[in-house]
């Protein structure tokens, strides 16, 4: 089997047979393809697209290319959320406690933030002694014990993946949904769970600009996730809102708390109650509509909040700081931004506004940088609001003053106003939670 | 400027700034591009072609990526020819000291045989002495002086070409006319010359395996010719049928001798006729009707045949073997091999015949490697011929009799037999002589 001939079929609109999928796999992960092979059929890949088997055979083969996590041992089904990227998304920290306390088992490896996106692993660490490095036999005990533990990634999950991601990025080939499709799901079938929610953002920053394309990647990667046997379903999300109104590490775990006392902003508590509800449609094979009520029910009586706790406790962390929020370390200089003029806020862009926290200490732009957890922002107006002139836009938190004007000069740059009264914005566009066949 | 943005606007079908063409040809030239980028823009280029600006100039900044070869110091028209490729192709051998009697400078560049084609410089070294590495002063002054010198390439001739077509190579992304045309005209360019003929071949073994296809990027190169002020002319021609007889270097000089006497294999002839009818077109600006005459003239009055002797001893050479080609060195062993049944000739596979003369010791395999200038193949049936079981199919001269089997198999692997009468096959499909506005 030769490589230039994969190119070069693919290049012709031809199909990709499962041996050529696994040659082309495993020569990727050893490095014995060489990379320009791999840019030319990526760039062929976009143009030509990949069928149905063609996607789910690439997305087997890379998630076997490394580690598979082995949550066999634990009882009752996993469960498992990931989110095509936010700003400002802090979804899991709500989200787990509550499937959780409804029976979900949550053994779940999360990121740490990279550029103007924050991480699970970052967000948790503002409890202080929070541990996220569990060795295995303890991350799955402590699933068995409280049904949730959410730690850092560790070893080698779809190396494949890593290799052709880093490549894609630099060769203008990300934007091709089978390759997105497989990227992600690969990934998320190594990570172990049993059953799969995605969270895929569409609007202006995301790899999908328009619904039509998100609703094609979403249908995409549910029928990746049936054909391996993972029962997976995806809501489409509003990408070009901020979700809730904390950017920041600490900022965020206190609005997630906030929020699962009940106290939550709307739009946040709307997003999460949604993903929510459809894991634990998963796990429970109840209605959507029920799982619902049992969703707000977790809510309303606290379960989700304990689960929470339970959590903090179980992985070393202060527990306290659950049921006292001011026990998180404050920045050293909160400082307000106000309108510049009257007029309803149009559009608000989310990278510049996460770069912006990023500035004020919250976020890292190198891998191992050390982060301030309770740098950040959090807004008081939103898309859709009105402000007048002078009215307080933003709380930017920082132990940094010096790069206020920085941070509040890109701020401004990413809100737009407009005189016109503006739609309030949707949040879920549309929910895939079955296979297209 | 960023070779991802670059990248990501041809994907998007969007057109090359010349400044981003400048800035792509200086970056592979000097390395800085890495070879993954080049390959996807290579294959986004596949997909969305160039226009005519773009591919005209790619085509200059390939051709000043490198040496620039200077012809300023020859008195008279210059002229070139070029062709893409093909396995018993002497022509230039032929149609230069036609084009020479007639007024053309002949200052040309050529190159060494590789794998199943041959050289022109290797067929000219079969003459005993023949120095094919004159230095630029030299060189000039032979044109000058005789009108006509033919050495090996030297120097560092678009250099960014050649990496190019080095990824293109293991990346499928060959055949697209733009980058076929730039390759081709961007070497020409560099050579020097004022007028450039190019024989497109086309067929099965070619670039362009359809007339439609090779007419587009024969109309290309005569644009990109016309666009930087050189005169171009393009005949597309038949890859499926072996120019001539002799398949081998002295073999082939020894044919093309007798084809400069007037009696070489008719289509040989009437291709050369047809090549150097449209260089003498090219350097005098007379209608091709009367270039025709006077290239038919030169070979019956013997000029033609003149300019060869007087160039075989301007560069060393025994000028006697023109004269007398039995002085030319012959192979050890001479056998016949035979036709398997009663039938017409459908097809003969060039490239198979050309390699099982490599297997014969005529060719090489890689660079640098020696070859036997007696070595080779002559045809006694071509496509369109009717033979009868038994008869000669073709002679092999070899001094590797052990290799003489492999080669028979091969030979015999290449012909097509067929009960039915063949069309004797057309060898001039078309002539381009003028831009397309």
């Amino acid at each position: 089997m030769r490589m230039y001939d994969i190119i070069q079929n693919k290049r012709d609109g031809g199909v990709m047979s499962d041996e050529e999928i696994q040659f082309f796999v495993d020569g990727v992960t050893s490095g014995e393809i060489p990379d320009y092979q791999i840019s030319a059929l990526l760039m062929a890949i976009y143009f030509r697209g990949m069928n149905e088997h063609e996607t789910s055979a690439l997305t087997l083969a890379m998630a076997k290319s490394g580690d598979m996590i082995d949550l066999s041992g634990i009882n009752g089904v996993t469960v498992d959320k990931h989110s095509t990227g936010g700003v400002g998304d802090k979804t899991t920290l709500i989200i787990a406690p509550i499937v959780s306390s409804l029976g979900g088992k949550l053994a779940k490896m999360s990121g740490r933030g990279l550029g103007h996106t924050g991480g699970t692993v970052d967000k948790l660490e503002s409890f202080e002694g929070f541990n996220t490095e569990l060795p295995p036999k303890q991350f799955i005990d402590q699933v068995n014990d409280i049904g949730i533990c959410v730690v850092g990634q560790s070893g080698n999950l779809a190396p494949c993946d890593k290799k052709l991601y880093a490549l894609r990025d630099v060769t203008a080939t990300v934007n091709s949904i089978p390759l997105i499709a497989s990227s992600i799901m690969s990934k998320k079938i190594a990570a172990g769970s049993g059953t799969i929610v995605l969270d895929v953002k569409t609007g202006s920053g995301a790899f999908m600009k328009t619904l039509e394309d998100s609703k094609l990647l979403a249908q995409k990667m549910v029928d990746i996730g049936y054909s391996v046997g993972r029962k997976t379903a995806a809501l489409i999300t509003n990408m070009d809102i901020p979700l809730g109104n904390a950017i920041g590490n600490s900022l965020e775990v206190i609005e997630a708390i906030e929020t699962l006392k009940g106290h939550g902003p709307k739009d946040l508590t709307e997003v999460c109650v949604a993903l929510a509800s459809n894991m634990t449609m998963l796990v429970t094979g109840k209605p959507v509509e029920e799982c619902e009520k049992m969703v707000l029910g977790a809510i309303a009586d606290g379960s989700a909040l304990t689960k929470l706790r339970q959590m903090v406790a179980a992985q070393g962390g202060n527990a306290e700081m659950v049921d006292n929020t001011d026990l998180f370390k404050k920045a050293g200089t909160i400082e307000n931004v106000y309108a510049p003029r009257d007029g309803y806020i149009k559009h608000m862009d989310c990278e510049k506004i996460g770069i912006s926290s990023v500035i004020l200490g919250a976020g890292r732009e190198k891998k191992g940088e050390p982060i301030d957890f309770s740098a950040g922002i959090i807004l008081k107006a939103k898309t859709g609001d009105f402000v007048k002139k002078g009215d307080v836009l933003a709380e930017f938190h920082t132990n940094l003053p010096n790069k206020l004007s920085d941070a509040e000069d890109l701020f401004m740059s990413a809100i737009e106003f407009s005189d016109d009264k503006v739609e309030e914005p949707v949040l879920v566009y549309d929910i895939i939670s079955k296979p297209s066949k």
